[in-house]
């Protein structure tokens, strides 16, 4: 009766499971067990003293590494149950916005939650690819339009059946998020952060992780490696790495821009480029007009890289993408609707994806920008993207929304916020309503798989989020709101038009906001609720319940170390070394290549950099490349082909070392590990529920 | 009659004219005027009351920074004349090795020298490259042979006229060093890095540079910018950077490696390239023997990387020589002297050198290995880099010499440390003397520019070096000799032979060795007297006198902090920035891109890191690559081309801005820095014999 308490994957049958399809010796599960146990054998004695309800002696199996968390006079079994019951909730809460907008959530996670709720919460299927000899941009098998009607109200699209149905303010029965629920679930977790017995838990629990993942790499490190060097024809090299996080418009190395901009005006001197003040003038005439002769420019000159002035001064970083301090180039070279159409800055992202192809195992997920300034955004970069065919097998899509409200108000571009959400989100709906009439921006929407929320986290925002918010139409404020304002409005159009996408068979978009790079805290709290995952999380560090939640929900974190030490945070201070030994799911990737990076290749530097100053190992780096394919926006069959048929299961069966470099002893680990924690939670409220109390 | 005691660099004229070629503005001129004083005005008057010998106002000028030394009770009036004498003495000393052994030695050192002795000191121009369009192989215009007869004396080879000479031992007039005079300046300048008062001196001195340049750096960081700016089609990607220390055997990636060996196995695998056990064996078979499929070889089972398990285990190291931990396929890629010629080690490097050609800006020295087993070491790789055509206009090579004497004496292959002396040098002797009966080496020996000893330093030996230690000849015990023997011996035979070659008109070689990366601060010692410049240096760290002697010498200091990183010290622990700021001559280096590097340009790698991780300024860089050409063995003709036509002289002068993007105030301020440090010197010796005291 004890065993069926104990949830499934700490049995030592499963263990035995989980390890037949891993091909590994038995002397590695023998020590692999020994690790696991290990920890219990220590204190089981001094564990039964102190958890008195436990009598038996097979319950220690149970509590063999709780007590870790009850060993100290610091934590009380009360404090235990109340944290996991806390913790608890907060998945619970992350669970419901995934599932609400198709988000993706671990089955693991979802097992152990379903031993006492249940629903089905199965991984989306992200943006196809086009098939082998497709047209990428081919505008054949466009779906019908609808006779759907849209409206905005409270900065959310709404969809209609027809014209009656909006007469009648019936809109369709798809899930409408409401911002008072969400104010709600948000103060929840909120406090949750803040509570003392979760906060020591939390804490405790990662430095176990910590700890632990210490050992399993004196014991196994060898056995790791050994594994590896079976592995034929893969290795660090040749493992598909995706550059999770970086901007198109920084995603050139600044000596690639430099060549580019000689180039051109080699070839290109009395070409129109650029129009100022009523003149349209040659890039001669620009040039001249700036004083300068671009064979003389240099990178010092050209002067984009960031340095020693730019930390701690995102203003001053933001000044850096303009080449020479001079906006004109930056209009020139670096945007996509100005008076060349775009030319510029497609051909040289198309230098920049030839050489991902080249490389063949690298691919990135450039950032363009929609601003919400017009509604006609869309359908110039969907013109853009298909006139210069900037489509790349190694490129996905992600479109990124700066929080600049404030400067649009100002120069009285809208007048409201719900104007800024409509400019960016209804072309959206239209185009899924109505693809025949909106053909550029669908085909476009292919190859977008998700959206970014972006701007200086530091900037602090007088306003306090709360469900007495004034409505984005009423938002009239000359202030920007705040950025958990930002990501529940992006978050909740996102999940309504996912939902009419999945409707039509149209693929779906992530949201992955910037968070956690700088400012408060509750910042990583929105996000916990509204992103499938996130850049940066650096301030993880400061909340151990919010790492900790994020461990337990294995909320993937791009993290881009260089950029973090040009910007805030030094290199030896970066959590990334930690998080990733604690078990957390980080990838790597750039975020600025022009700014930050020296090298031709910026990912490979950005992974050199890391596996040479924290002596990452061969498998430190392969599971870092392998969840940086898990987060991607890559589709299911790319992902397939890239990690393994079975990626979407957990442990070492989800994972095909011929594909991935990873040794399956580190898949055993961590998926034990994770399951062990799981487990204490959902032990903690099925005693309490033993002994008479429910959950709630 | 006081101004004529200050030293000529420190007067206010010659700050002026050491501006004046500069083209910096007044402004700058004015602010680094008020660096270099500020620190006077603080504290003069304090300054004065302690040093009441002088009276007159006008001397707080010779004493404004020596206060600085002074400002404390550590340290009296006294102490600082007799580390003054001290550090002049050890100069002294190191100027006489240099010269004998035509060494470079900075000229603004010997000016301040040469107030009360007098002797020339110029540097010597090494190795002409051949000219535009000339065969580099020609066996053309080979000088005569000689009558002269040679013969090794105490390990070292003496150079008589004739026969008849030789029987009258009545060798050359020559400068012959001799052992106990070595040991006596040795045990001088040991004797003086435990000197209570040079040690505070130095230590205080060395202080004071660290904090006078981070003064520098607030104050015209941003000038040194504005000007590197200013100048026209030349930055950090543009400046030449030489690879000032690197070993032929790893001077590849390893994946390149990787891939070499695939190709050869996809198209060679039926030749015959190794012999075992008398039985010669084609690719095939050696692959089979091994157990292996070369196309499902990775990075992972080549295992030729240092990871975690190298750390302060060299011998671990250097087994990663031996790919698949495999000596045969060292024997077959990595080597010179084997069944295929050392075709393959040949190809692999020429990959190496295409590389660094089409990169234009990089160069590499790489070291390939003489052991002193037998005699005919140097005519076969003489032959096998002339029958390859392995030169390269971007290489220049370096000869190492392990110092595994011990292994050569238990296997019984030399009977005395002298006949591996004789092994390594009688052979360029001959080659010098009679150059028509070795042509090949004559060849080979043009783009040789130095000598490196090279082996795990942190090895203790039981001997104590000194005058009363055993001649070479006498030296037949199995153990080794000490480090400081080595080093000696090895200089004492280039010393001749340069002076031979100088002669003839020969280029002549520079000694380099590996030093100061672990064991015994007293190598560094040896490599004063004895080096041009070294490798490695990180002990510096732990000798105050050492560090500034090797300041105010400016003996060059090839850096690799990823090799330290994996094996002997943590990246964040590496002194190289610091010394970097004090204004010691370092440059940085790869030492072994096969374990350490990831990316595909190592040397790029290895400035990138430590661009970001130290937060290095252009004008940082730029001067570390400058560094790196100064120390390199780059001939007269390429340095005036990469650096500057008056690389020559010292100070702003020498530096054209336009090759090297290195900002003329950093050249004045590293300029006068190193004047006002070494007049301190001269002054107090001066002051002392002023009021009665010779200098000795």
């Amino acid at each position: 009766q004890l065993e069926s308490r104990v949830s499934p994957p700490l049995k030592r049958g499963m263990t035995a499971a989980a390890f037949k399809s891993m091909g590994i010796s038995d002397d590695t599960k023998e020590r692999l067990n020994r690790l696991a146990m290990g920890v219990a054998i220590i204190s089981a004695d001094n564990f039964r003293k102190r958890w008195s309800r436990l009598s038996s002696p097979a319950d220690f199996h149970v509590g063999r590494l709780v007590m870790t968390a009850l060993s100290s006079p610091q934590i009380t079994v009360e404090d235990y149950e109340q944290a996991a019951k806390t913790l608890m909730k907060a998945l619970f809460i992350r669970e419901k916005y995934s599932r609400l907008a198709y988000h993706r959530f671990p089955r693991t996670v979802a097992q152990f939650l379903r031993i006492y709720v249940s629903h089905t919460c199965l991984p989306t299927d992200v943006c196809p690819c086009p098939r082998e000899g497709e047209d990428p941009y081919s505008i054949e098998n466009i779906p019908d339009n609808l006779s759907y009607e849209l409206q905005t109200k409270d900065g959310i699209v709404y969809v209609y059946e027809n014209a009656e149905a909006l007469s009648q303010n019936r809109p369709r029965s798809l899930p409408y998020p409401d911002l008072e629920t969400f104010a709600i679930d948000l103060s929840h977790v909120l406090a949750m952060i803040v509570d003392g017995p979760t906060k020591t838990y939390c804490h405790r629990r990662l430095n176990f992780l910590g700890s632990k993942f210490y050992l399993h790499e004196m014991l196994n490190e060898m056995a790791e490696l050994k594994e590896l060097k079976g592995v034929p024809h893969r290795d660090f090299y040749n493992v598909r790495k995706v550059d999770t996080h970086i901007h198109a418009a920084a995603c050139m190395s600044q000596k690639h821009l430099l060549n580019f901009i000689q180039t051109t005006y080699k070839t290109e001197a009395d070409r129109v480029v650029l129009e100022k003040g009523g003149r349209k003038l040659t890039l001669r005439e620009v040039f001249e007009h700036l004083n300068m002769d671009p064979y003389d420019l240099t990178v010092d000159s050209l002067d984009v890289h960031a340095g020693r002035q730019t930390f701690h001064r995102f203003d001053k970083f933001n000044s850096k993408y303009n080449p020479v301090g001079a906006s004109e180039l930056r209009e020139i070279y670096l945007k996509t609707d100005n008076l060349i159409d775009g030319e510029y800055f497609a051909r040289i992202i198309k230098e920049v994806s030839h050489d991902l192809e080249e490389s063949k195992y690298q691919h990135a997920e450039p950032r363009l920008s929609i601003y919400g300034r017009s509604a006609d955004e869309w359908d110039s970069l969907s013109k853009w993207f298909i006139q210069h065919k900037v489509h790349s097998t190694n490129m996905q899509w992600i479109i990124q929304v700066p929080r600049i409200y404030d400067i649009f108000k100002s120069k009285k571009l809208i007048t409201n916020f719900a104007k800024m959400l409509e400019n960016i989100f209804l072309p959206l709906f239209e185009a899924t309503v109505n693809p025949q009439k909106h053909k550029e921006l669908h085909v476009f929407l292919k190859y977008v798989t998700g959206f970014d929320s972006v701007d200086d986290e530091s900037k602090h925002s007088d306003h306090m989020f709360s469900y007495k918010s004034p409505k984005p139409e009423q938002w009239t404020a000359d202030e920007n709101p705040p950025y958990s304002y930002y990501l529940f409005h992006m978050y909740a159009n996102i999940m309504v038009l996912n939902n009419l996408r999945k409707e039509r068979g149209l693929s779906t978009f992530q949201f992955r906001p910037h968070c956690g790079e700088a400012g408060s805290i509750t910042h990583l709290v929105s996000a916990f609720l509204t992103a499938d995952n996130i850049s940066h999380g650096l301030n993880l560090k400061k909340s151990p319940v919010l790492q900790y939640l994020y461990y337990l929900a294995q909320v993937p974190i791009a993290m881009s170390p260089l950029s973090n030490n040009s910007l805030f945070l030094e290199y030896s201070k970066n959590p990334l070394r930690e998080f990733l030994h604690k078990g957390l799911c980080v990838s790597l990737s750039t975020d600025d290549p022009m700014q930050f990076h020296y090298t031709k290749e910026a990912l490979m530097e950005e992974y050199a950099i890391a596996a040479q100053l924290w002596k990452l190992s061969t498998c430190d780096v392969c599971e870092i490349a392998r969840n940086s394919v898990l987060q991607s926006g890559l589709s299911h069959q790319e992902k397939k082909h890239f990690i393994g048929a079975n990626y979407l299961k957990d442990g070492p069966e989800g994972n095909d070392i011929r594909r991935t470099n990873v040794a399956q002893i580190r898949m055993a680990y961590r998926h034990e590990t994770l399951c062990n924690e799981l487990s204490f939670l959902v032990d903690a409220v099925k005693t309490e529920a033993a002994i008479g109390t429910q959950p709630e």
